[in-house]
């Protein structure tokens, strides 16, 4: 089913999951399209991003992005077109980066809306490569990482939004790139396309050895996205002074509890003081807000040049969210996740 | 007994520990007083060190210091005398600081003394205040923690070399500061004499709650000296963007093994996660060398003024030095723990 011009299709949380989440925790509803007041816009969802910490926003455990409630719209960023402006400051057909949620169409005050050139050849692009996921990429590896030429980086979910984007900035930093991924299509990809050094499948039963032996002279920067037996295999390579921005931990978000034991707690932080490592967290809006325009123009250009390729993994109609996204945590995507809402 | 003119007494590793240290993991032997090559000192130590990290170096597991072998000298930082000096730079008389080790007499070939001012009034300070402790103090908390007025720092250990430091730099920036410490006396003494805001018993059975009591706002700085139970108690408190400089983990030396489950790893990483937290260990001489100077510099200042005060827990004999330094890591010593090997 396609957008309508009266109906309002919402997916809102309808129960929070316990681990993996389920069809059951999302409800689609179909509202009245909502009539802006004075100072208000009436916007129209055309690209609906899709991205893992979505996960966290499901749960009400304390968390870095406050949680979905029962029964309101998934939050989402998504690119939009002004339907209808009582605002001075936008047109009709104004196209825009917006907060615009799992749904057909939103209102907007206006505020944290970032305009798109209108005539955008591929305005998906703006939630991926020139998005949150590259800006997570540029940011966590450039300032906390630090990469220097002739150091190796490693980085998960090396196909997909941010890692393929990791690594390819490494790459242009005269580093040994190795990526992790799901499966020898996705390596094959990272490898040949992407131009990293090596891709290790995270599914083979070696796959700490094959990580290790990709990783001759250990570890310098590991940008950790992924978590769980990923960072299991990383741990031992790292090398003295490495640097490991952390910026999601999707092996973890379906956990209920924590694993069995031993306690391994002090083994990380032994790891850290021993071999010198800095390990830091980070929000990529919330610490690098200000350095977004320094970002867009650097990754344009590296667009623009070839020096960054992409891959959009692109899901059409509202409805397919839910599982695209249940898909996602996955590991099913192959490339960025966005929804398409208007058939081209 | 003290020191001879003929006899060496050397104190050497005997075995490995399993678990905490006992007298029969050290050898006193007697050898000779040796003689100088040409290009050669004698160095008679006055001063020896005992620090934590040495229970490390009598592991052979992977550390950032290597082992001691078995039959060879305990290792230490010492303040000496040089006896006989075959060198045209050092003459008799002169005070250095040296990697003399648990024993009465060193060789040196000159490389790695540190000058001292040979009428120095207190020269067993260059092992404290203002030596290494005091030096891992400085940076740790001024380079890694960037404490900022108005935020709390939390240090362990407060009463000892590195952490009362800590706590008062911490104070003269200023921070509010709270510290652990092992009994009444020793918090008593953090606070009434060294200006902590307020001092913790990690032996108190509500140590936990106490410690939330007195943070009240939260932790920005958690200097990280001792691991355990304390940093469970402090991991809940962390603020967003806290920083964790990473010196030692005292209560971690000993352990033969992991603790029982459940694993806590991707608990911490969670943390850092989603509170932005920056955790980094580092090696005092191997990753602030070139900034001694620096830091002597600024702290015999303070300590001069009055600003920066300190303790020493001084042991007479060297004899004495395997007792205290398995005291010192069950928290026995009160001050920075020195054997001092020459009756004054």
């Amino acid at each position: 089913m396609s957008q309508s011009r009266t109906v309002n299709r919402q997916i809102t949380l309808a129960s929070r999951p316990v681990g993996a989440p389920t069809a059951d925790n999302f409800r689609t509803l179909e509202t009245p399209v909502p009539t802006p007041a004075d100072g208000q816009l009436l916007l129209r969802n055309v690209y609906l991003s899709l991205d893992p910490y979505m996960r966290g926003r499901m749960s009400d455990a304390p968390s870095y992005t406050a949680p979905v409630g029962i029964g309101e719209v998934m939050g989402a960023g998504t690119v939009a077109r002004v339907e209808v402006s009582r605002r001075p400051d936008f047109r009709v057909g104004d196209l825009v980066l917006a907060h615009g949620g799992w749904q057909d169409y939103a209102l907007s005050d206006g505020s944290g809306l970032q305009r798109l050139d209108a005539d955008m050849a591929q305005p998906s692009l703006a939630l991926g490569v020139l998005g949150m996921p590259g800006f997570t990429a540029y940011m966590g590896l450039l300032d906390i990482g630090q990469p220097k030429a002739g150091e190796t980086v490693v980085v998960a979910a090396a196909s997909g939004a941010v890692g393929s984007v990791v690594g390819q900035i490494g790459k242009l930093k005269g580093c040994r790139v190795v990526g992790i991924a799901g499966g020898p299509e996705k390596c094959r990809y990272v490898v040949d396309e992407l131009g990293f050094d090596a891709c290790i499948d995270h599914r083979a039963p070696d796959f700490a050895q094959q990580l290790e032996a990709a990783c001759a002279d250990g570890i310098d920067v590991y940008y950790e996205n992924v978590g769980g037996a990923v960072f299991d295999a990383v741990l031992p390579l790292l090398n003295a002074k490495a640097r490991i921005p952390v910026c999601g931990l999707i092996a973890h978000y379906n956990d209920t509890r924590l694993p069995p034991g031993p306690d391994r707690l002090g083994l990380l932080t032994r790891t850290l003081l021993t071999r010198r490592i800095k390990m830091q967290g980070f929000i990529i809006f919330d610490d690098y807000g200000d350095r977004f325009g320094e970002f867009l123009t650097q990754m344009s250009d590296w667009v623009t040049q070839g020096k960054i390729k992409f891959r959009e993994d692109i899901v059409d109609g509202l409805e397919n969210a839910p599982q695209a996204f249940i898909g996602l945590l996955e590991g099913h995507n192959f490339g960025k996740l966005v929804v398409r809402l208007v058939p081209e």
